[in-house]
């Protein structure tokens, strides 16, 4: 027989099990606690009963660990499992045509028919038997037992062992190995800190944190404002580069070709006499002052978060040491940064295909590793899309398997398809298009797509409404509505979120010109002096927010996020709940910050866990404001000038059997 | 260095290759002369050029064709070739970072910005030379010269040569190997006859085809519909089984458990002492008469499709000479077909997992071949979702590698994923839900399912308004306009369709019982006598819409498929077209057979190739009215006791040049 097929008997098919990223190519993420929650469609031919099973593990564990799917509609069967320690976790899903369960599904069936069963009951007991001779001595017994039973003349006692749930489940452990159909692939699950899942970052340059106006601010200085940071409800802590700052072709001012010899230089402009990527910044301190910093902010339940940029200043020592990790031109000078026709000349990119590759790279890690050793264990990792991916995806498992607890945050702005690549390889949390989702339907559209889709399995946005590089046309035009705005957008729909903070609380919005958006006056390129005691600072507003986040577990995940209707097209309303919907969160934002709208809600009434004929109250949780609802058609109006935001819990009133009312 | 990355100069990320069904498992499905376009995502890491290729073969060509992929928007990028015979095709993609093409893409924004380009000339040089080590003589030659020219002293010269986009294919053929990226699968293409995507079947019973009342039927006297059915315009004829039909426990008239001694019994009751599977039942005659029968449709055009039913009455010859096929029961009887607590005793169903299985198998595959040999090259596959999935994943494979052209219809009338997985496994078309589609929202949803997703790759749908199974209740009750909508419906939403004919064309609507879609005096179980000549016959009206098919090839594929707004909801909008837009059809149809219903249309008019400002003429090719139109917005009115369905042929009136218009 020509082409005979093997597994004739595999009649199993197993199909298009979720959360599978790219055929199993990537791992999903999950935070510690966290469950995962596995789908496959299986079926077979014909009319018989099958069983299937869950499979996972921690990577490194012997036994697979194991649990019955169970079936749902349309062939889709489901099972989920709790990732409970940090690491790897491995899963996979195995199905068989189950013929003891098939024959008891019908016997049940012929029962009640009122059918002569003798014959049945003799195929029964053979089935037994044979799953006896698979079984350990003491399943062995027990199944003989009952196929005995099943051959004796007593009628009534055929029919209870025959029909025993327990007999089925006992049998079920005992499949013939060739008719077991194993899903082609084991696929990961990367176990992060549930900081992963939820944050609330505070970005702000050392050098600007002197009291005195003029004296470049110190690492020590730094440590004083953590108490304001720890206060406004911020827990990871973000400084630009902190390395020593290169003087060869130095940028000055918004960002001028040359610098006076008083100008500080570009964080990011990496490397001096004094050191390289491992080196603290005289003018800030030392890798001690890092340690003290680190060890304050962690006193706080802060982490601190270094900005890990891989480019060199001409005058990095590996320029000199390395000279082979650069990359040569025909004159023999290094080849520069540029995106032509612009040049960086500021900046030496490192040759990734150098045939030194391998010192390279493992000195690249040892960077991370070295920073580990100080305490520190969040990077935000700068422009990793100009940076081969290859070289990520060895590198972040290279230390994560050391160190399974550090955050790699991946700052690539860049277009969709090579940022969600990014995440796949194993960046824990990705900057994203947030700060350019400004009207509806884009938020709409651009959230459902990342907390809906499979995306949600691999990508963790963090969402940033300013950066040191990003001062959006809106909030240059805005107000400070629009600061209000994007900060409770910010918070709201991310889980995960980041200010960079003096320049947000303080509003500042003045770009160096018209279309673009970079400050004016940047902190890049400059020391600043911030008057965090404004009494117009956002930062009482901000503690506000971090705390309703704190205290509202809905907040602290994507997973539940859903958009809601509401007639007015500068509206947008989403809820969150957590899974229990014991805490349900909803929010309506005017996306306008220079008008006054109102609109009629259209609710998603099962997505709050509302009936329709039971009254609720909305609680905004900024303004203290209480409203009584009922349905899912309810009008709001929002004054971008008093506060453009509701952030409401919602508090269903649960009737009881005993007919008596409470809020949750 | 522990865990070095292989490949760490294999810089493009390839993801999302398209069509590829499963990962790969699965091969896409095409007729004659279609083309397949393949798109895949492509990028890398910076900001550095890529080439991409398509590669293409008929299997068993040694060498691969190729062409360059071209980039679309958003990373993605697309090809596509024509698969020029039948058979089996493979494709697969492959891509590289191109340094030459970074280089004069670069060059070319360096020249207009005015840059001194003395180095970069000579990188050129350097790339074009290393080019040169890989390239084939000829090649080799080519590019030295061009390098050599590159380090000329004569500016005007070295630009010419740096930006000649021949230089460019010319080093894009020669790729360093160590970093090109293929797509890790080559994907396959089944190639079937043009019929297998436009076709139009007429299924009717031999034996009842005499003209005398009261005799049995023959081949011969059924060769004597077959001008009419010419006529018609159908294209493929089906034949309920031919074989000798069993005696023991053989069905009589309406399903009933005993059957007279007249009785003929059903046809899927196969096997007597006269015959299996491969024999015809003596009193239609002989496979003589079968070859005759097949040849003369063949004349017509019309090839003979019959049913293969793999299931045996207990007096098929198989039963005594191979009882090692079927499945004994503890008495030694033989199991009988049966879905608990039904039984059937009449069937016996073959044991797929016998211990003789291989043998089993070649013995069906040899039925497929035996009718082959006769002339057939198109099989109605009786229940196949009741036989193993790997039998078929065999046996399909196993009969078209000898006979390409064989078309296999799947009749798996059962839950969706495993109808999808045996048109996956290489069931030609498939029977499908279309029967119980009958309401705007779900006619909508499912054909959107069907053709506008990738199930279009691999699931070729053939709607049956009837079998001899399924009287509808929508045909039951809605008396003759119910008949013309589903035919209209049929054969306009689907490239092939079928009816099962007498019945449908007199619209025999009489249920067995009520709440069954059996037909009263089934044909299954009786010789029937159908009237042809009847005045009120649809005869004519399928005839002018099978005509309308052929000379409109919009209606040949389902690719095109869109449906448009109505703003009534017993009203469905939809349309086809070519390619090319040079044959657009639209079709409206009123699903109610009762009620005279109206509405007005919201067209996409760029589907339908139509700007919004011209007016155009719909014809309709039924009843022959022209109506001019214009926009996306007119109104139409159904009745469905005149005509429920308009099938209008769109003619644009296109403005040239020269201002003068005509219609096309």
């Amino acid at each position: 027989m020509r082409n005979q097929p093997a597994g004739g008997r595999q009649r199993v098919i197993l199909e298009d099990l979720q959360p599978e990223i790219d055929g199993g190519k990537f791992p999903i993420k999950r935070v510690l606690g966290e469950s995962v929650t596995v789908e496959v469609d299986a079926f077979t031919d014909g009319h018989e009963a099958l069983t299937c099973i869950l499979l996972f593990r921690l990577e490194g564990e012997e036994e697979w660990r194991s649990l019955a799917l169970l079936p749902l509609a349309n062939d889709r069967w489901q099972g989920g499992f709790e990732v409970a320690s940090l690491g790897r976790w491995r899963y996979t899903v195995r199905g068989w045509v189950d013929p003891f369960r098939t024959w008891q599904r019908d016997l049940a069936k012929r029962l009640a028919a009122g059918q002569d069963l003798a014959v049945d009951y003799l195929i029964g007991a053979e089935l037994l038997e044979e799953t006896a001779r698979r079984a350990d001595p003491d399943a062995a017994r027990k199944l003989r037992e009952s196929a005995e039973a099943l051959r004796s003349p007593l009628t009534e006692e055929k029919s209870r062992v025959a029909l025993d749930p327990a007999l089925l489940d006992l049998a079920a452990r005992f499949p013939d190995p060739e008719t077991v159909v194993s899903w082609p692939r084991e696929l990961g699950v990367v176990v992060d800190p549930e900081r992963a899942r939820f944050s609330a970052w505070y970005e702000f340059f050392p050098r600007s944190a002197a009291e005195e106006p003029g004296r470049h601010g110190t690492l020590a200085d730094a440590e004083r404002w953590l108490p304001d940071i720890h206060t406004m409800g911020f827990d990871v802590v973000y400084l630009p580069p902190i390395h020593p700052i290169g003087s060869t072709k130095r940028k000055g001012p918004n960002n001028a070709l040359t610098a006076g010899p008083e100008d500080p230089g570009s964080p990011w402009a990496i490397g001096a006499a004094e050191g390289g990527h491992t080196a603290v910044h005289p003018e800030l301190g030392t890798v001690e002052d890092l340690r003290t910093f680190v060890a304050a902010a962690r006193e706080l339940g802060i982490d601190t978060a270094l900005d890990i940029a891989f480019q060199c200043s001409p005058d990095h020592p590996w320029v000199r040491d390395h000279p082979q990790w650069f990359r040569k031109r025909p004159d023999n000078t290094i080849q520069y940064a540029e995106n032509p026709p612009k040049k960086y000349e500021d900046i030496y990119p490192f040759d990734f295909e150098s045939e030194d590759w391998p010192a390279l790279w493992e000195a690249l890690r040892d960077v991370f590793l070295f920073w580990i050793e100080q305490g520190v264990r969040v990077f935000r990792v700068d422009n990793p899309h100009t940076k081969p991916f290859p070289f990520w995806a060895w590198l972040i498992p290279e230390v994560k398997a050391r160190h399974p607890e550090t955050i790699f945050l991946s700052e690539a702005f860049t277009r969709p398809k090579p940022m969600y690549y990014l995440a796949k390889l194993g960046f824990t949390q990705s900057y994203n298009y947030f700060p350019w989702r400004n009207v509806k339907w884009e938020i709409e559209q651009y959230f459902t797509e990342l907390t809906q889709t499979p995306v949600r399995e691999f990508f963790r946005p963090n969402l940033w409404p300013n950066t040191p590089d990003i001062l959006t046309e809106y909030l240059q035009h805005g107000g400070r509505p629009a600061f209000v705005i994007r900060l409770a957008l910010a918070a709201t729909l991310g889980a995960s979120y980041g200010l960079y903070g003096p320049a947000f609380e303080l509003y500042e919005h003045a770009a160096r010109k018209a279309g673009t958006e970079e400050y004016l006056d940047s902190e890049k390129y400059e020391i600043r002096r911030w008057d965090r005691d404004r009494p117009d600072s956002l930062a009482p507003l901000i503690a506000r927010i971090n705390r309703i986040r704190r205290e509202n577990p809905a907040l602290q995940t994507n997973a539940t996020l859903r958009f809601h209707g509401i007639d007015n097209g500068e509206l947008v309303c989403y809820s969150k709940t957590t899974p229990a919907l014991d805490n349900v969160m909803l929010m309506i934002v005017n996306l306008n910050p220079h008008h006054r709208h109102a609109g009629w809600t259209s609710l998603d009434l099962d997505a709050l866990g509302l009936a329709a004929d039971q009254a609720y109250e909305v609680h905004d949780l900024v303004s203290d404001a209480r409203y009584l609802w009922q349905g899912g058609r309810n009008f709001v109006e929002l004054n971008p000038h008093v506060l453009p935001a509701h952030i409401f819990r919602v508090r269903r009133r649960i009737r009881h059997e005993q007919d008596f009312e409470y809020y949750t």
